[in-house]
């Protein structure tokens, strides 16, 4: 269908904090053609009944590792049982065996463990995603997890933004700095010239990567094309989002220990801060970020499920917005603006995130009458129906 | 179809804390006919692919208040900004706006508004739950309620288990003490003589009833045929573990606040301690109850939804489980004993939480591997099919 029609809207949520009633939305060749008054609808096209639910952007996780091969089930149980993250990390748990299991598994294995993931996204609403790659940790894993997020691209319907996190955590037997030198001379000029990432990732951790290793490559990285972004502040405080303003990443992601200097500088540089709270939730840790003193500070704050396999192994983005209202001091319409306009700024992807005219025809309708009525049901998803670019590609 | 198989089972939970290997089931009549080795089934009747999942016994949800109308969205908004549950209460709001809704509510709309949360229960795996009345607060209302879960106890496959918490709140307007007297005098013997409830319960809280209004009620229910449980040491610690036990009431739900003493005494008394986690996320408390101290203290640990407006909204059994690992100590195997066999235990149902020859056959089929799968993927169900004695009724 090239025109359709979506009438009985009870609240559209448009970007920006704006919600309006009353209004109707047109759809012409998959994008916004209409946002007015129902009665201003020309006639013409399928009609789509939202029920008087609420209508949003499709939303966007601005932070995956959703491509990995193997499961940490056994190590979620031990974590319950009180063993820590770290803990887990140096017995060579933890991100290391997710290494090797996705070392080991074709291109094609791959994509084929990452689909259900994806649409268990679709399900929960989400229309564009970022993934990562970081399970690959040689040249060659590297580049195969990012053409994996390539091949996934024309395989459904979310869009994909792919980033290289290739410091993720130091490969079993290698000298870190020969890794920082590999991905500095060969692994970046090859992404960067098969266009196989849009960002750089460094996750800047005692258990990980210095801030001058990360210093050093995201510059790399940015004069090769790559934007800059930073895992900080997860685990233990260390002034990351320091670091994330002044290489002007455009994000910093986690920030459960950020200081109030560094959020300052965050709202200062224009970072966009992605949290993370099922991680928080997922690895027992304390406290959540505090979205709230963000928020205040000025800075632009987005939410991710974070989908991977040792802190967060789930889809739920609903589950990822209650725990942002009940833990990170968001109100539901911030919440929903953090997987929206908030998140599609954080992969700076320009036409999705908001619904204007002229817009690509991302949209989500829910069950629930308003953003609080999506995070009062909590972890379930409202979803009634999603379309991409126009076209209905989940519920109806 | 009278008959089935499931073959291809990977771990078959067949209850108190046992998993197996290499069995099949088979289904005639709606009962298990057969529980051994795959090599010993005969080759009568449809086969079912279990794809090398965890087979379980149906789940049972011990501890629901779902028949409700109206939301309580404003309220989870304010409590995340900071307002408490008792603040929200002294004002009016919380429960009694719910107690509002309901009493304008048909028994016909009562019964549409709790369809779709009976479904999602089942999409998670539930065959058997409890709920209760309570927000009726009025003699004619909470009769309304009882006769609406009879209703929906013939409308969907769940077999529902019926509770009169008449002393959930004080009704506004009224004196607690009068109100107390005619549940004793005039509700009590109805629900009674009409069979309408299994169990009568009591929210013994300083918001709520007293410890000697909860003996006096559950007493003479008990004189009347309904067995006796109660809401204790949810918000503040008031020795209810203790009164439980003292009571011999078959369950003591919440337990937050319960201290050392009243978990031994729940262990001596054979009570069954019922844990609701999402209720402590949901209503930002902390801590949550210690299901680990409880166990080690002897007593059978259950798990529940307690799906309900104002304290826990939503379906979600596996975000329950995968809190009671995270936050109360489980491991994923109690977990899962905590949503079967314990639970049907809380509920005093013999025939269902396990599976053996001749039990009906509820039972559910998962996606996850193990019952350490289940939790790791958090907050999303794996559930593949549900059986409600021996009929396939979700999934395929």
């Amino acid at each position: 269908m090239s025109q359709l029609q979506i009438r009985n809207i009870g609240q559209l949520f448009v970007g920006k904090g704006q919600v309006l009633t009353g209004q109707a939305l047109a759809i012409d060749h998959g994008r916004v053609s209409y946002l007015g008054a129902e009665g201003g609808l020309t006639a013409r096209g399928d009609v789509i009944d939202a029920g008087g639910g609420l209508v949003s952007p499709g939303l966007v996780d601005a932070h995956t590792h959703l491509v990995f091969a193997g499961d940490r089930a056994d190590e979620f149980a031990q974590r319950c049982a009180g063993a820590t993250y770290l803990e887990i990390a140096q017995k060579g748990g933890g991100i290391l065996s997710t290494v090797r299991a996705t070392q080991l598994a074709s291109e094609k294995e791959l994509v084929e463990l990452a689909l259900p993931r994806l649409a268990a996204l679709l399900a929960q609403g989400v229309t564009t995603a970022e993934v990562k790659s970081g399970y690959g940790l040689t040249v060659d894993d590297e580049l195969k997890m990012l053409r994996v997020i390539r091949r996934l691209q024309g395989l459904q319907p979310i869009s994909l933004v792919p980033t290289l996190l290739a410091l993720h955590a130091v490969p079993q037997g290698v000298d870190r700095s020969a890794w920082v030198r590999t991905v500095l001379t060969e692994l970046l000029p090859r992404v960067a010239q098969d266009k196989l990432a849009v960002f750089c990732d460094v996750f800047v951790e005692q258990s990980a990567f210095t801030a001058d290793e990360a210093r050093e490559v995201l510059r790399a990285a940015r004069a090769l094309g790559l934007l800059p972004r930073l895992h900080v502040d997860q685990l233990t405080p260390g002034k990351g989002a320091e670091l994330a303003a002044e290489l002007s990443a455009v994000t910093a992601d986690h920030l459960e220990h950020a200081s109030d200097a560094g959020m300052r500088a965050l709202g200062a540089a224009g970072t966009v801060a992605v949290l993370a709270p099922i991680s928080t939730l997922y690895l027992r840790q304390r406290p959540f970020a505090n979205g709230r003193k963000l928020r205040d500070a000025g800075v632009s704050v987005a939410l991710c499920t974070n989908c991977n396999p040792g802190s967060a192994m789930t889809e739920n983005v609903a589950l990822a917005m209650g725990l942002a209202c009940l833990e990170c001091g968001l109100t539901p319409l911030e919440a929903l603006e953090a997987f929206t306009g908030n998140a599609a700024h954080a992969l700076r992807v320009q036409h999705a995130g908001h619904l204007r005219l002229g817009d690509p025809a991302d949209v989500v309708i829910f069950k629930a009458k308003s953003p609080a009525h999506l995070v009062w049901h909590l972890g379930q998803s409202e979803v009634r129906a999603v379309l991409k670019a126009g076209k209905l590609v989940h519920g109806g």
